[in-house]
């Protein structure tokens, strides 16, 4: 080693001995011909003192040194209480420049910690430098620990950890793939995995019985501002489960990790139906830090005149202090319903006096008007707003405008943590509802996927009613964030026909697309279920972060573009040539 | 969970208990009308009795099944030694079979262990059926423990687990990159990466000081029956050490991991040079299980008459026991050493009572054909092979010899482990020697790869000598096979632009593919070195594996397709579009 101690270990008890630190220049200052310089490394930061004026010269930031010297008491008065090191200094006897440093184009001293304010592009495109902040070094160290202590909660149950294949088939998941030629069979292509999904099934199969894996997993979507292309769950893998199972074990993996930042998670964690969450909260990541539920008024207006209400449902979600919002707040408000896709936002408002204002109140009858307060619950000053129509989109339209209230009435209590398993969710919806890849080519495909068991009541009856059949699956919810989520798996071939006959997935297809995973289901397949947690947003919480970019080593920015290494890019004619991008393929082997 | 216990958890102490059991049908055999059928899950196999014919005649081997009974002490003599729950029965009140099993393509049950003769064909086709057998279970599970003994070493010395992408730039380590098309900026392309060399010393130069990540590795090369186009690696990295410091970490990595097979490996674990290795082996990585060192004869045969031995080098490798190989033998001997490139293999052998024979002997002086046994350490009995040319090409036709000479003479003891560091390498090789892609145009090209810094010794003085200038490297060899290699990085930017230099990467080259690494040399790199383990190889040694493709969970087979998922595929025209395959690509952002 370069060093005998760290920075950040020196203490009282070293003052005599002889030690030598590496590392940089964090802040200098120079008193009287005598410079200070703060000799920062990973485990901290030491105060160095150097005498001779032309070997402190030269140094700047970020320069790398070697120091070797004695340890000594700091003179009284200026010892540093805020410093773990800050009772003693080295004092130089030896420099050595390790390596020197070109200026910044941003400062990453220890000192500035948090006051800074870096642009992101600049910050990714030196990530080098920016991960020297002690903010973003501490949030890549503790995805560390997150990793370690998921790790000792399955391997003490006997887990195991496998690597699943990178380079595969496309499997649809839901999202686009990217594709990968391969040069040995030109004009075929490998997929990256959406998720070792089939392949955790298939160890299933094979009887490994316990799988985990913190696994890479590649989604090619359009932008979104907290997506990246690739990115890490956690993937586990049971069998001989039920529903219970999984979410017990779920709970463990969340108990260990919240408990790296000293949050205790009391379980078991609540649950709350797919319905219950729509009806109550408009979302199926309803945010429970905060009440203020959604209202059914469907039957309150069945007998409105105001043409908008005659709808096959109506809700109001209730803007606690709303009434005094000025009337260029409210129009705020309908910009931003219409930029989600609604036609406004219908409002009234309950002034201190209790007196029903807005422009919805007028259309009312009276019995609407009198009767309001009470079916809303709203109280003098309050606000409420109105959605009407098909009750999916009136659900997450006022689902919407809770956050919303929430964060603008500071109803939001930023210290807690809210989770909820979120539990019996539909099986199918209609196709082209979102902006997925459909699978199949049906009225239906999967909400979770199509490996996703109909529940036990539904198992023999879902194509009778797929709308309304119920998938044995569970998400789990923080905050309003979905970290996870999984599902009883289908293990018998013939139940795995049906749901793709349901999404239109014919047979000569499924054998085409899935059938490894069909003819594995003919031998002995076990029942089994599983749970797969987002890694990069479980850490996003965990360290407070703002994006799920702050907890990635090296994050791609906005259409996957690399602004550090500037990838992609161009490829080389003969690159192109070898990859067989442009060959026509063999037919398939058999 | 569908089961009270797992069935290789019975024992005399549940006697008496009820308890459920699932697993699959291992076998069954029938005795007057009494069915017993070995159950077997992860944990092992129970005996499960059923005496109601009519439950017990449809079962066939793979259902899966759920059994509910009592334990019972199994009767007098029917007690089953070899197995830790051969005390016990289960007698089954209830059986549930929980999913059904064609029949299967071939055997897989745990008493067949190890007699089975199964193509890697089918296997790798029905892997989760493989997989069911004890041995490929096992294998996978070790590998679990092998990453957790890894990072126990790792964590308790303050490592950071640090994930780097896998969609990146293509950063030329050697071999060809896979590439993946960009979507959103059609025409551009991803690489996967070779190993995550230049993000772990971008860590570096982020002050992580200590990274470690098992990292899922990609490189394009054609078929060899030991390689994989994704592999994994243990990749470390190090900031402020030196060779010793990485070599240590190392050989507490290799004791953690061999510990696991109960084999205690004595440190400090030899070294030997490069350039002794080549002399005395023959080889980068010599097989230290044996002797029998090639002896060098250059200078015995200075004035030989022998044409063939008027070369730069003449070497000799002693074939113990090897004179009573008839003459079909040699002849094999000949054609292996044509099959290598080589013209053939000279020899001469010593008869019992020492006459020398074997046709190169008429050739040579008699002084030399005197001195012969004395100088290549020769008993009567033996052979001696020669080779003769360059120096390079010979000795590696003579290592090769060695090895066969080893298995043919039974020179290795096969329960032996034989670690050796080999140091000293060379920095650059001459382009064109072996089928790497050369990176850039020059003479020389890297022995281990662009990054790796000249001894300190050299380090001022390697373009005077780029042929004898010596790489900061080391290589772990294990039995001959070389597992783990690294190198003290080049840290300095100076440094790194002069060995681009000798590979013939210009400036403006050395810019467009490795900017951003030589613009994060600007600002204060920290000196820095590491080690990658091919975790592949590792585990295949562990688990005394025939192959790479034992210890990996969905291996490819030869020309990277997977027999189980038939992947690589064809495309679809609307993917091929998608992915944006035939667009050109707009300008580099800059």
């Amino acid at each position: 080693m370069l060093r005998t101690h760290t920075a950040g270990s020196l203490r009282a008890e070293h003052i005599g001995q002889t030690v030598t630190l590496t590392g940089w220049v964090d802040r200098r200052r120079d008193h009287g011909g005598v410079a200070f310089i703060d000799l920062r490394d990973a485990s901290g930061v030491a105060q160095v003192v150097i005498r001779d004026e032309s070997v402190a010269h030269p140094l700047r930031s970020e320069f790398v040194l070697q120091v070797t010297g004695e340890v000594s008491q700091r003179p009284d008065g200026n010892e540093n209480t805020n410093l773990a090191t800050g009772q003693v200094e080295l004092v130089a006897a030896d420099v050595v420049v390790l390596n020197e440093s070109a200026p910044l184009p941003f400062q990453v001293s220890t000192a500035l910690d948090g006051t800074e304010t870096i642009g992101e592009e600049a910050r990714l495109k030196h990530r080098y430098l920016d991960l020297r902040r002690p903010a973003p070094a501490k949030a890549l160290r503790l995805r560390a620990k997150a990793n370690a202590a998921a790790r000792r909660v399955l391997d003490a149950q006997e887990f195991v950890e496998i690597e699943t294949p990178t380079l595969t088939r496309s499997t649809p998941e839901g999202a686009r793939d990217f594709l990968v030629p391969a040069r040995l069979a030109p004009g075929s292509w490998y997929a990256l995995p959406q998720s070792p999904q089939l392949f955790k099934q298939l160890l299933m199969v094979a009887g490994m019985e316990r799988y985990y894996q913190i696994a890479r997993c590649y989604r090619d979507e359009d932008f979104r501002a907290d997506r990246q292309p690739e990115f890490t769950q956690l993937d586990v893998e049971m069998s001989f489960v039920e529903q219970d199972d999984v979410i017990a074990l779920g709970e463990q993996l969340l108990v260990a990790l919240w408990d790296l930042i000293g949050v205790t998670i009391p379980t078991p964690i609540p649950r709350m139906t797919f319905k219950d969450a729509m009806e109550r909260y408009g979302s199926d990541k309803p945010d429970l830090r905060f009440g203020l539920e959604l209202t059914e008024l469907t039957g309150y207006f069945s007998e409105t005149p105001f043409r908008v209400f005659q709808a096959p449902y109506v809700g109001a979600v209730v803007f606690p202090g709303g009434a005094s919002t000025p009337r260029r707040g409210f129009d705020a408000w309908q910009e931003w319903a219409k930029q989600r896709g609604a036609k406004g936002l219908a409002y009234v408002t309950f002034t201190e006096d209790g007196e029903l204002g807005g422009p919805v109140a007028k259309n009312l009858s009276d019995s609407e008007r009198e009767g309001l307060a009470a079916a809303t619950g709203a109280k003098p000053g309050d606000a409420v707003f109105f959605a009407a129509g098909k009750p999916t989109d009136a659900r997450a339209l006022l689902g919407a405008a809770r956050l919303e209230i929430g964060k603008k009435a500071g109803l939001i209590d930023e210290d807690q943590w809210a989770f909820v398993w979120v539990v019996d969710a539909p099986l199918f919806k209609p196709t082209g509802e979102d902006d997925d890849v459909a699978v199949g080519e049906g009225a239906w495909t999967a909400v979770h996927h199509a490996f996703t068991s109909p529940t036990p009541e539904w198992i023999d009856t879902f194509e009778e009613n797929p709308g309304e059949a119920l998938a044995y699956a569970y998400d789990i919810v923080c905050n309003g964030n979905e970290i996870g989520g999984g599902s009883i798996r289908i293990h018998r071939r013939d139940v795995q026909e049906r749901v793709f006959a349901i999404m239109g997935i014919g047979e000569e297809e499924a054998q085409e697309k899935f059938g490894f995973l069909l003819d594995a289901f003919a031998f002995g397949a076990p029942p089994h279920g599983g749970i797969a947690f987002g890694w990069d947003r479980i850490l996003t919480l965990l360290t407070g972060s703002d994006s799920i970019r702050d907890v990635i080593a090296f994050p791609k920015s906005g259409g996957g573009f690399d602004p550090l290494t500037q990838a992609p890019a161009p490829i080389t004619a003969q690159q192109r040539k070898e990859a067989g991008v442009d060959s026509t393929p063999k037919p398939p082997v058999e």
